[in-house]
C-alpha cells in the first residue's frame, strides 16, 4: 500500500500545515521491495492502527472470542460493554461512545462550564490549537490559554490569571472550567507531573471550577510514569481517553464522568449530528485491544529500555529520553551518519518504519506495542547493520 | 443473536417512543428453534442490516474484491472513491461522507439558507420531527411545517404561504430553504410525485430559494416509480443519502451538492465533532453493496408482484399497495386468522420475520432485496402453511 | 409635525407591511389647518406617545415634582426607583428596566425555558409574528404556535398538543416554556379569559413548565376585565411591561420575576449590547405617568361609556365593542356616509384623529386616556356636527 | 446630588470592579457646601455628561434651535439627521444609531468577519476586556489578544501572528477582521500612531482582512493628534463613534460604513432586542452637541496649554503630558502635599472636581470641554489657593 500522500491530502481537503493530525512523514518503499513476512514495527505513532486487512481480521478474531453484540445509535451491544469497561477503569459513574475526541472534549466543556464562559487550557493543547475554534464557534466559550509554548501551567499560574480577572475585569462572566491535555501532543508527549495536577485540582475545587482531563493517549502517560489512569481519572470531573491512538479501533472517542453530565451527552450528540447508527465496529475492535494492553505496554517500556541500551553501545548513534517525556525519545545521529539511508536499511530488511531526520540528524523516536514483535537483540542488530 | 431489547434502550437512554429509529417490532424466535440453515427474509426495513458476523464477512468479500483503502479523517481512499460514485449516481459536483443523516440534512440546510432564517418543510418529515429540534438549537433556523399530517405539499400551498408571510409579516427574516424527504418513512414510505416535485423547483427557483432533498432512501422512491435517482437529484440543490438503509454500512450518510456547498462540509464536520479518523469501513461496504443494488431492488419488485399475486389466492389473505405508496404494503388477515400463529411459523419453519397485526388485523409489510433470498414459490408456499 | 411617512419608513428600512409597529394610517391634516388650541383625542394607540416638544415639558415637570437622580447603566437612580414600583405593581420579587419589548420577552423565555428547546405562544402574538425570529436565531429556541388565527389557546388545546409530542416524538427537547400575550394587539386588543389563563397556570404548574406574560399592554386588558396586573401576574414567573404604550416614556421596557431569573437579566443584556450609559429620562417619565394612571384608565372607560350611549343616538353610526375586547371598538358607518369627510372634521375643526373607514365602512376606533382631555358632550357633539 | 455610589452600585448590580464604567473616583462634596454659582470644571471625563435638570435644559435649547422631528424604531426623523451628520464627519456611505457601543463593536466586528472566527484586538481593548466575552458568547468569534497590557500593536506583530497561524495551525478558520480602540481609554487615554495605522490598514488590505475602529472617543484623538476624524475612518472599514463620552446623549453610539454592512443592521438589532420605539432624544442631544464641537475641543487644548503653563509654575505641583497620550495628563504633587486638602478646597471654592492622588501623589488629570468654563486664570489661581 502506498504511504499516505500528504501533499494530495492537503490539495483534496483544502487544509493547510496539519501537524496534529499527520504524526509521520518517514521512509517507506513500497511493500514489494520490503520483506514483509516480518511485522512491521512503527516507530511512529502510539501504538497499533491496523491497515484494513489486518483490522478485519483483528475484527474476526475479536468475534471469534466473543460474539459481538450489535448497538443501535450507541445503545447496547458491545457499545455497552465498553462503556462498562471504561467506567471500571476511570473509576466514574458512568462513559459514553462519541464519534470522535473533539466531540468529546467540546461537549465536556461545553456542559461542565454551563453559562460561565472562560475555560482554562494549555497554550500548546488540542483543545487550543487543533478544533478549529469549535470552542468559540459552537460552544459560545472563551478559551484562555496558559503555559505558552509549554506542556503544562502550574497551579500559581492559574491562580494569578484568574485573581487577574477577578481584580481587573469590569463584567464577570464566570471560569467554567480547566481542561488538561495529558501527555501533550504538540510537546512531542510530555506529562503533566502528576503533583502538579494534585494542586490544580484541588485549587479547582476550592474554587467551584470543573476540571476536564483531555487524556487521548493517558495511557501512555500512566505506563512512563507509574500514576494509573484512574489515579488520573480521580483528580477530573470528566475524562476522554481516544480509542484509536493505540486501542485499534478506526475512530472513536470515550468520555467518562459523573451521571448529571454524562446524562446530557446524548441530547448534544444527537442535535450536532453525531448519532451514528451502528458503531459496534470501533467498540468491539476497542474492547478487543484492551485485554492486556496496559501489560503490553509495560513490557514496551522494558523492551524500549532494553533497546536502547544495545542500541546506545553502537558507534555514532544514541536514543536518549525528552525531560518530561513519555514513549517519544531523541535519537541522535553523528554528523557523517546518512539517515536516510538507514532508515531505507530498517524499512527494506527489517520492516521497521521511523520518522525523517531533521537539519541536526536527529529522530524523534516513538516506542510502541509494535516494538514486542521482535526480541530486543532483532532490533538492536537491524540499527547495527542500518549503520554499518 | 436476541432481538433489540426496545423497553430496555428507552431506559437506558432516556428517550421515549422512537418510531422512527425502531423501524420493527414483530415476531422472532430465539436463533435455535429456527431453521438457520435458510437466508432471513426480513419483511421489515429497506435492505440489508447486517449482524457483526455477516458484516465481518461482507467487508472481507468487498476487501477480497478490491484491496480497501482506508481514508484519514474523511479524506482519500475508499472514502474517495465512494464520493466519486455519488457524484455520477446524483449528476452532482461533488459529495462528501458524513457520519450521519441528521448531519447531513442540517448542515444541507444551514449552509443553503445562509443567513435567512425560515425553512420549509413537510410536517411529516425527519428534518421536522426526528431531529430533535437541531435546527433552531444548533443552527438557527426557523423551521416551517407545511403538509400537516400528509405526505407532501403542492406547489400552490408553499406558494400560499410565502405570500402570507411577504404579506403579514412586519420583520422580514427571509426564505432560507425548501428541505423535502422523499420517500417519507412517517408515512410508511409514501413518495412524492415527481411532477410535483417539478413544480415546486420551478416555483423556488424562480424565487430564489434553494432545496435540500432528504434522499435517506431515495432508490426505493426511485425504484418505485421508475424516476431515477439522477433526475430526483436534478431538482434540488443538494442530497443527502443513508449509507446504511439499504447499502449495508453500519452507519453513515452522503451529502451531493455544488462544489460551494460541499467544500464548506468539512469545517462544519470539524467544528460539530463530527471529524472522525477512520471512516474505511461504512464507505467501502457501501461501495461494495451499490453493485448492482439498483437491479437487485428492480427484481425485488418483479419478485414482489409475483409474491403478492400468489398469496392474494390464499383465503383470508391480501397484501395490497399503499395508495402513493413504495415498498410498504398492507397485510390485511381475515378476523378469524391468528396472525401471531402464522408470524411464529413464518419465523421457525422458514426464517421470515415480519411486523405484528394492529387491532384490526392488519400488518405493514416491507419488501426489500432479502426477498431475493428465496423463490416467489417458495414464499408464497410458506403464507400457505403459515395459515393452514 | 408631518404624520409619520410610512411609504419612505418602508423604502428606507427595507422593512416590508408593519403592522405591528403601525398601529395608525388615518386622516391627519398639516397642524396649521387645526385648531390646535384644543387638546388632540388620539382615537388610535392606548395612550399618549409625546411629541418631543410635549415630552421635554412633561419631563420637566416630573423634574419639578421629584429632582430625576440619572442611572448609570441601568443602576440607580430613578431607574432603581421604577424598578422598585414595578415589584409592588406585580408583586415579583424584583423588575428590570430593559431597552426593549423584545429584549424581555426573548430574556425571558430562554432563561425560563433553560436548556429545553420548546416553547408555547400564540399564533398570533408577538413573540411569535413580530420578533424577527429571534427566538430560533438567537436564542435556541422552537417556537411552537397555537390557536391559528385565533386569541388564545385553552387548556385542554395546549395539554393536547403537549400529549402529542410526548407520544410521536422520538428525541425528547423538553417543553420549556408557555408564553401567553394578553391582551392581543393583532386581535384588535382581544383579552384572554382570567379563568383560562388560571386553568394553564395550573396545568403548567403541575407539568413543571414555566410561564411568561407578554403585558405589553395588561394595564388595558386589567381595566377592561377588572383583573388586577397583580392577579394576572400571579399567573405567570416572569411578566414584560411596556413603558411606552402608555406610560409615556419614549421608549423602554420592564421585566418582572423571581429574583434567580432577574439576576441573569444584566449579563444577559450586556453581551446582547442592550446596556446602555443612561436610561433615566425613560425611566423618570414611565415612573410620572404612572402616577393616576389605572385610575385614569378606569375613568376612560366611564367617558368612553358616555361617549358611545351618545354616538349611537346619531343617525347612521353605530359604535360597539369586539367581542372578547378592550379598548378597541368597532366604529360602523352607514353606507351612504362619507367616512373621510367625517375624519376631516373631526381633525380641522376637533383636533381628533382616528383611522380610516374599510371597504364596508367601518372604522376601528380606540379608546385611550387621551379621550379625558374633553367631556362626553363635546365629543358627542364633534361626532354630531362631523356627520351633518 | 449624591455621588454616583461606587460600592453600592457594585453590590447592587452583582459586579466586581469596574474601571471601564467608573471613570472617576474623586473628592466631591454634597452640592450645599459647593458654590454652584460657578460652573463645574470636571477634570475626569471627556466631556459633559449632564444631569437631569441640565440635560432637559439642553434638551429644550435643541429643540428651539430646530424643532426636534422624532423617530420610530430608529428611523427617520432627528435619528436620520444625525445619521446624515455621521457620514459626512466619517466619509462614509451610511451610518446607523444603536443603543450602545458594545452593539456597535460587537456587530461590526461578527459583519465585517463573516464565518472566519478569529478578529484581532488589542490586549488592552474595550472589545477584549470589558465586552463581558459577547464575541465567543454570542457572536462565534474567537478573539486573538496582540500587545499584551500595551496601547497597540505593530504591523509586523500582526504580521507574525498572522503567518504563525497560517504556519502552525491544523484546522484554519480564516482571520475574520482586525479591530482597533483610539484612543484607548485602559492605558490612559493613549493613541495609536496615524502611521502604524496606516500601515496595519495597508497590509490588511493587502491580506482581505476587514478592519473597525472602535472610535468611541475618536474626537480626543483627533484633537490631540491633528488627524481628522476622516482620516482616521479612511483606514477602517467600519467605525463606532459614541454619543455619550463627549456629545452629551445619555446614551446611544453610530456605527458607521459600507451599505452592504450597515443595511445588515436593523435585522441584527431587532433580533438582539436592541429596536427601541423612540430614540429622538439623545439623537437630539448628540445634534445639537456635535455643532461647533471640534472647535471647542481645539479651544480646550488651547486652554489646556495655558493652565499646564500656569500650573507648572506653582511650587510642588507639575502636570505633564503621558507619552503618546492625549487629554489625560499626570498631576505630580511633592510628597509634602496634602493631596486630599487641595481637592477639598478645589471642589467647595472653585467647584472643580478631579480623581484622587494614588500612593505617590499622582493625580490623573482629564482635560474636556467642561474646562472652557473659566479662563485660564481663573484656574491657576485655584490651583495656587489650593495648595497655599
Amino acid at each position: 500500500m502506498k504511504p499516505f500522500n500528504r501533499r494530495k491530502f492537503l490539495k483534496v481537503s483544502g487544509l493547510g500545515v496539519l501537524p496534529s493530525i499527520i504524526p509521520f512523514s518517514g521512509y517507506a518503499e513500497s511493500s514489494h521491495t520490503i520483506d514483509t513476512s516480518l511485522p512491521k514495527i512503527k516507530f511512529y505513532g502510539d501504538g497499533e492502527m491496523f491497515e484494513p486487512t489486518e483490522y478485519i481480521n483483528e475484527l474476526q478474531k475479536a468475534n471469534a472470542n466473543a460474539t459481538i453484540v450489535k448497538d443501535r445509535y450507541g445503545v447496547g451491544g458491545v457499545v455497552e460493554a465498553l462503556e462498562k469497561k471504561f467506567v471500571e477503569l476511570t473509576g466514574k459513574e458512568r462513559a459514553i461512545f462519541m464519534p470522535s475526541g473533539t466531540m468529546a472534549n467540546q461537549f465536556a466543556i461545553a456542559e461542565l462550564s454551563g453559562e460561565k464562559s472562560k475555560v482554562f487550557v494549555q497554550d500548546m493543547s488540542h483543545v487550543f490549537r487543533d478544533e478549529a475554534d469549535a470552542a468559540q464557534s459552537i460552544f459560545q466559550k472563551r478559551l484562555m490559554p496558559l503555559a505558552m509554548g509549554k506542556t503544562y501551567f502550574t497551579t500559581e499560574e492559574l491562580k494569578a490569571s484568574i485573581d487577574s480577572l477577578k481584580e481587573k475585569e469590569a463584567f464577570k462572566t464566570g471560569i467554567g472550567a480547566v481542561s488538561i491535555e495529558n501527555p501533550v501532543r504538540r510537546t512531542d508527549g510530555r506529562f503533566v507531573p502528576f503533583e502538579e495536577l494534585k494542586k490544580i485540582s484541588a485549587y479547582c475545587k476550592s474554587e467551584g471550577i470543573k476540571m476536564h482531563l483531555d487524556g487521548a493517549r493517558i495511557h501512555i502517560a500512566s505506563s512512563w510514569t507509574g500514576v494509573s489512569v484512574k489515579e488520573y481519572s480521580s483528580l477530573f470531573d470528566t475524562v476522554y481517553i481516544s480509542l484509536y491512538k493505540y486501542f485499534g479501533a478506526a475512530a472513536g472517542a470515550m468520555l467518562c464522568g459523573p451521571t448529571e453530565v454524562i446524562d446530557k451527552m446524548s441530547h448534544l450528540i444527537k442535535i450536532h449530528g453525531g448519532s451514528m447508527y451502528g458503531n459496534w465496529a470501533n467498540a468491539a475492535m476497542a474492547l478487543h485491544r484492551m485485554e492486556g494492553f496496559e501489560e503490553r505496554l509495560n513490557s514496551t517500556i522494558t523492551r524500549t529500555n532494553e533497546v536502547i541500551a544495545g542500541v546506545n553501545k553502537i558507534k555514532g548513534i544514541k536514543i536518549s529520553p525528552l525531560e518530561g517525556g513519555t514513549n517519544i525519545h531523541a535519537l541522535d545521529l553523528a554528523k557523517e551518519i546518512d539517515g536516510m539511508k538507514m532508515l531505507k536499511i530498517l524499512n527494506q530488511e527489517y520492516n521497521m518504519v521511523m520518522a525523517r531526520p531533521d537539519e541536526n540528524n536527529r529522530i524523534l523516536i516513538t516506542f510502541n506495542e509494535t516494538l514486542l514483535y521482535q526480541p530486543a537483540d532483532f532490533v538492536i542488530d537491524a540499527f547495527k547493520k542500518s549503520l554499518s
